[in-house]
Formats: C-alpha cells, sequence, structure tokens
C-alpha cells in the first residue's frame, strides 16, 4: 500500500469512500452501495457445497463473480477445492488473500503475466488453460525459468465459438504437447458453455449439456487411451451444473453466480429445484421525483451493469426501470404507489459480475430483512474490499 | 491514505496494478488498458476553448467523462471556468485535485451528502441542481449549518423526463423559494437533454434543441420579470452546443465527451464541423485464435462499456466484435486478415463515460502513432489514476 499512496499522491485524495461501517444499520448504508446478505449468501455457499458433494463433484468456485477474498475465503470453508478466475490479476489477489488453489479458466499469453502467474505457484497450486501449442511453449518457459510446475488444462470449444480447441485430434495433439513440456502438468479438459447457462427451462439446458457431452467424453476416452487420462474435467455454471454431474463426464464444477444470485439467474424456471436465494442488493436512494410514479434513483449504468437488462426494484410490484444514465435511474411505478424523496430503494442488480466489478465495496449485513423495498432490520457485520477489482490483467 | 491502507489491511493486497510507467514505449503497455492520446486530447480541449470563446459561451467542461483530476486541470488551464460533475464523490475528487468551480449537474437529497457538499464550498465554488422545494431546504440547511452560500441551479426538464421541473410557473415557484432561503444563491437555470446529443445529423440536432429552445428562454424572460434573472442558463452536450450557443439563451456550454470521444460521438454526421479527434483508446491482445478471421482479446464489458454498441478495433477495416463476456472480446475479421497470438489490438470504446468508470488508470501517451491498428511510436508521459473513480456518491 505505501508505494500505492506515493504514486497517487499527486493525483488527488483516492476517493473509495467506504459506504457503511460494521455496526452500523442497513438502513444508515449510504447509496449507491452492493449491500450482501449475509444469511442468505452463507446459505447458498452451504447450499452448493452439499449438492456438489452430494453429486459427487469437485467444487471450485468462480471467483469472477465477486472478485473478494473474503467471499472466496467463505467458499473454501464450506468445501470448495479452490477458485476459479478469468485474470493474473484475479489470481495473485485470491493468493493473497490466502486462497491456496487456483485455476485461471482463461488462456494467457502475454510472457509478462505468465511469469506473475509462476511467481504466484511457488506459494499455490496455479493452473491455466491453454488453446495452443505457442501458449503451452509460453507457460512452459516461464514456469520453467521460476523453477515452479502450472497444471494445464486443455479448453475445448464445446459451442461457445470463443476460445477452445476443437473436441477430439486437436485436443489430444494439444494434451501430448503439454504433456512433453517441461514445468507443465497436464491437468485435464476444460469444458464449459457460457451461453447455455441462461437458457429458461431446466430441459433446455439438459438439451444443451446433452449436445456437448458426448464430444467430451469421446475426448476424454481418446486421452486415457492414449495414456493421458484427465484428472479433471471441469466446467460446468450455476445454471448447468446439475446437468453436467448427471453427464457422467465431468468431476468438476465451476459456478460463481450462485453465491450472491442475480434477477437474470432468479428469473430461470428452476423446476423442482428452488433457486439459490438472492443476496445481493444495489441500495439507492430517490433523488427526484414526480406524481404519477415517476421516481429517479442515485444510481445509474456506472452502479449497475445493463448487459442482462437493467436492476429490478425489490418494491413496489410491478416497478421497472425505464431507463439508466451514467448515474440516474428513472423508475416507472404502478398505479397508485409513489416513492418520496430520499426514500430508500433497493434493486436486485441485473447480472451479478459486471454490477460487482463497478464497486470497490461489498456491505455485508447480518439479520437483513426488507419491508416494501426498504431495510428494516439488519446489521453491517463487515465492509468487504472487492479486492481483485480492476480493468487490469 | 493511511486510514485506507488500515481499513484495506485485512482485505488482500490492492491489486490496482499500473499498465505502464512513465517512459515506456506505448507498444509496451500491459493490456487492458485505456490510453489516451495526449496530443489528441490537448487538441481537442483547446478547440473546444476556442469555439466557445468564439460563440461567447462560458465553458464549463463535464468531469463525469474522464473522473481524472488531471484532465480537468488541463481543462482549466485552457480556459474553462471549472467542471460539472454528477456525484458528491466526484466534486471531493476535483476540489481535492485543484479545481476551484465545480457544479454538480444532478439532485442532492441525502442530508450527509449535502453536508459534504457545503464543507467543499468552504474550499470552492460549489453548485448544485435542485428540482424540489424539499431538495431546497435540505440544501439551506447543510449550507447554513456549514456557514456557506451554495449556487443552485434550477433544473428544468426540457424533455429527458429525468429529472426537473416544468418550465415556467413551477420554475418560477421553485426560483422564488430559493432565493429566499438563506445559505443558497439562486444561481440560474439547467436546461440540459442528454437524450439529444447521439441524434445522427446536425439537422435533427438543431431541431430538438429548437424544441426546447423556447419554454427556457419563456421560463428565462419570467424569472427575470420577476427580478431573478438568471446568472447562468446552462446545458449543451458534445452533440448539441452549437445548436444551444446559436439559440441565444444558454450562455454555459457544458460538453463531456470532446475531450476524449468514442465510438458512438465519432460515428455522428457533424456536417461542415470537423468531428473532435479520437484520443482514447483500449489496448488488448490477442488471446486466442483460429483461421478464417476468428480472433478473441483480453478484454470484455468488465474494461469496455457496451450501453452504446461495442468497442471499435482500429483495424483492419471491417472488423467488428461480435461477443462481449466479462473477460473476452470476439472478433470477427473481414476476408484475408488474420491477427496472430499475442498481437496488440487497439480498439475505440463505444461510449466514453462508463468504459473510463471500469478503470483505474489513464495511460496518457505522447507522439502516439498507430499502423494497423497497433502502436508503432509513442511515449508514456503519464500514468493518471482515475481518482474521481467510484460507485459511491
Amino acid at each position: 500500500m505505501a508505494d500505492l499512496a506515493e504514486r497517487g499522491a499527486d493525483h488527488g485524495t483516492p476517493t473509495m469512500r467506504r459506504p457503511a461501517e460494521p455496526g452500523f444499520s442497513a438502513a444508515a448504508i449510504d447509496t449507491p452501495a452492493l449491500v450482501v446478505d449475509l444469511d442468505a449468501m452463507e446459505a447458498n455457499i452451504a447450499r452448493m457445497a452439499r449438492e456438489a458433494a452430494a453429486l459427487s463433484m469437485r467444487l471450485r468456485a468462480h471467483a469472477k463473480t465477486h472478485k473478494c477474498t473474503a467471499i472466496a475465503r467463505a467458499q473454501v470453508a464450506a468445501g470448495a477445492v479452490g477458485v476459479a478466475v478469468q485474470k493474473v490479476g484475479e489470481a495473485e489477489a485470491m493468493v493473497d488473500g490466502g486462497i491456496r488453489d487456483v485455476l485461471v479458466t482463461n488462456q494467457i499469453i502475454a510472457p509478462a503475466k505468465l511469469d506473475r502467474l509462476a511467481a504466484l505457484a511457488r506459494r499455490a497450486t496455479l493452473g491455466l488453460c491453454v488453446d495452443s501449442g505457442e501458449g503451452a511453449v509460453r507457460a512452459s518457459t516461464a514456469a520453467t525459468a521460476a523453477g515452479v510446475t502450472l497444471d494445464v488444462m486443455i479448453e475445448i470449444d464445446v459451442g461457445q465459438a470463443r476460445c477452445g480447441v476443437r473436441p477430439g485430434a486437436e485436443a489430444l495433439a494439444l494434451a501430448r504437447q503439454v504433456a512433453g513440456l517441461p514445468g507443465l502438468r497436464f491437468a485435464g479438459l476444460q469444458a464449459y458453455h457460457g451461453g447455455i447457462q441462461h437458457l429458461a427451462t431446466p430441459a433446455e439446458r439438459a438439451a444443451a449439456v446433452a449436445a456437448f457431452t458426448q464430444p467430451t467424453r469421446d475426448t476424454a476416452d481418446a486421452l486415457s487411451a492414449a495414456g493421458l487420462a484427465p484428472k479433471t474435467v471441469g466446467g460446468a455454471g450455476t445454471g448447468s451444473f446439475r446437468h453436467e454431474a448427471a453427464a457422467g463426464v465431468w468431476n468438476e464444477i465451476q459456478p460463481g453466480s450462485y453465491v450472491l444470485m442475480d434477477a437474470d439467474y432468479g428469473g430461470l424456471d428452476t423446476g423442482d429445484e428452488a433457486p439459490f436465494a438472492h443476496a445481493l442488493y444495489l441500495a439507492t436512494t430517490v433523488i427526484s421525483r414526480r406524481d404519477g410514479g415517476h421516481a429517479v434513483l442515485d444510481a445509474g449504468h456506472k452502479a449497475a451493469s445493463i448487459d442482462c437488462g437493467p436492476p429490478v426494484p425489490v418494491w413496489p410490484p410491478g416497478a421497472r426501470a425505464t431507463s439508466l444514465n451514467d448515474e440516474h435511474t428513472v423508475l416507472a411505478l404502478p398505479g397508485g404507489h409513489e416513492l418520496p424523496l430520499g426514500a430508500p430503494c433497493w434493486l436486485i442488480p441485473g447480472h451479478v459480475d459486471p454490477t460487482v466489478n463497478l464497486h470497490d465495496w461489498l456491505v455485508a449485513v447480518r439479520g437483513l430483512e426488507l419491508k416494501d423495498g426498504r431495510p428494516v432490520a439488519g446489521t453491517v457485520e463487515a465492509v468487504w474490499r472487492v479486492d481483485a477489482r480492476g480493468a487490469y490483467s
């Protein structure tokens, strides 16, 4: 922190104002702020740990959702083997925060970033995904220079058309190359499809997983036949993990959103399973209003992502955001409802991961109770830094 | 900074890694990072100062665009009277950064925030917008408690349907109330319409301004007739300021985007006027690729806002982002083009304000030259903290 202070000294006072302090009542939290319902979050963590165990799946919680080592530690304490992240900077924050097993579910290509990853491998079990021979060679170079071993997952493209080699021969050839490179340990297959997580019904999600189960199985079988049996077949998010678990190919699930949830996931049909509990709110205040159900809040898309739709007011039923600007959300309230000037208005974020990324702090509240969309009980237990936040990599 | 260090001490190492240091070549900037073309930015600042002077307009630069006091100081040094901001936290950062005239172009309702604003008024000229009697009374209470005077602009709704009272009688009544309250100085009218800034042609933007010119003029006239002549009639953004200036009612323009620009503004028809120069890039690196023009970059919508469309690759012509996830942008490249693994790929952000809000640093480069979308010349002159960033208010 000392050198940050020095570096930042000529740029004005850092303005990462904390929106609350431990001991505050929930109603006293400054707005806008992200509030975590601790009881709901802990129930989600416990439930996912139970479900993973019942499904005989290893659970690796995806920390890109919350970017917060305090939450990662709670997930590991409840039984997660470690965390997944998307960036080297996130991996550094997690290891600094005490997490001892981190998988970067992404390709890392820049030599300087691979050097940072290799340095981390002195302090924790570190893995990354690879989808090119060039990427494997660069990872090997960094690992051998640092005198460490990096776990390597071969990422296969199971339909997202983003990263990954083709299942089958391409994956096998790359695994062989990885197995022959110093400083790398071939660890398995990464087979994740983000695009299917938000399909509306369990039947649709099951069908989507079924569509890439056979190529994943065939690839795993081909690896085993070549003496490269994958220790791990990983993937599976909050929307689909039960289907990957049922497929009999995957042995590691990597869900993220379940821990806090959002309006997008909360709106899915989960069939016989109850959805995970909403545990994240954007606390705002009404700063302008008119008769006829028009209210303007002190938070816009610089505080709530809109990539999966706008945040949804907890109350009144039927209220909706009609527009978001940088620092404003305009609400249309259903007939007969008005929100007075200065009133609190809590919302459920549309998409948890990019929303948390906009904030420096998560205010963790114990005993939270909302009535008519405003907190009537609850005490701030902790104010967590979103300590893996930032666009750096 | 000391107490921040203390507060953050149990939350892991802060990971606000700087993507470059002064003296680095532009090609050595870590990715993803926001890069400012200093020469282009300074040309934009000088040009807007010249245009405002030629139009006899006072220029108040909107700092919500860049949230960076280094840029605000450059704007004021070139002739801006001060800055506009949207939040008390931004106002605090600007005053801490040496700006001596700050207008919050927003309603501030929470007493604790008004107290912070009043405290700032001991060190700088501070103003805010008001659109309710309750808001005026609260501002007066805070100002009198602090022994300061706050400038108050009556915000009128000129068509955006967000904040603001109706032009005419409502505005006059509120101005009378403000003028009678201790600690407040009635300063004028705020008449801004954000929604028209991005209309495609100058003719459309002129027509849109014309539609709210008469009610704004009538309100200003009614105020003058009542002995409350508005010292300032403010508003006008990068897309429309020439039209408000031509209307003969406004005397202060508050553009923000012109200083850095973005793909959205860059795509507008500006008629006889050349557009302001692109001065902001998102530097990324190719982390995955396939034959057939498929490339994946190491930055997604956690590094580039998508509310006004995705970021646009500088090169090759015709390349476009087909999807953005949290940390990935998938590019489709036109026939015959490939981007090798590890290649730099620079993009023009879709919308400058929310994109800057995602970053902790702006890397300012002197002498930048891009060839085929990658930097071939340029030296990092400064690394600016985005020191008014954050979702707090």
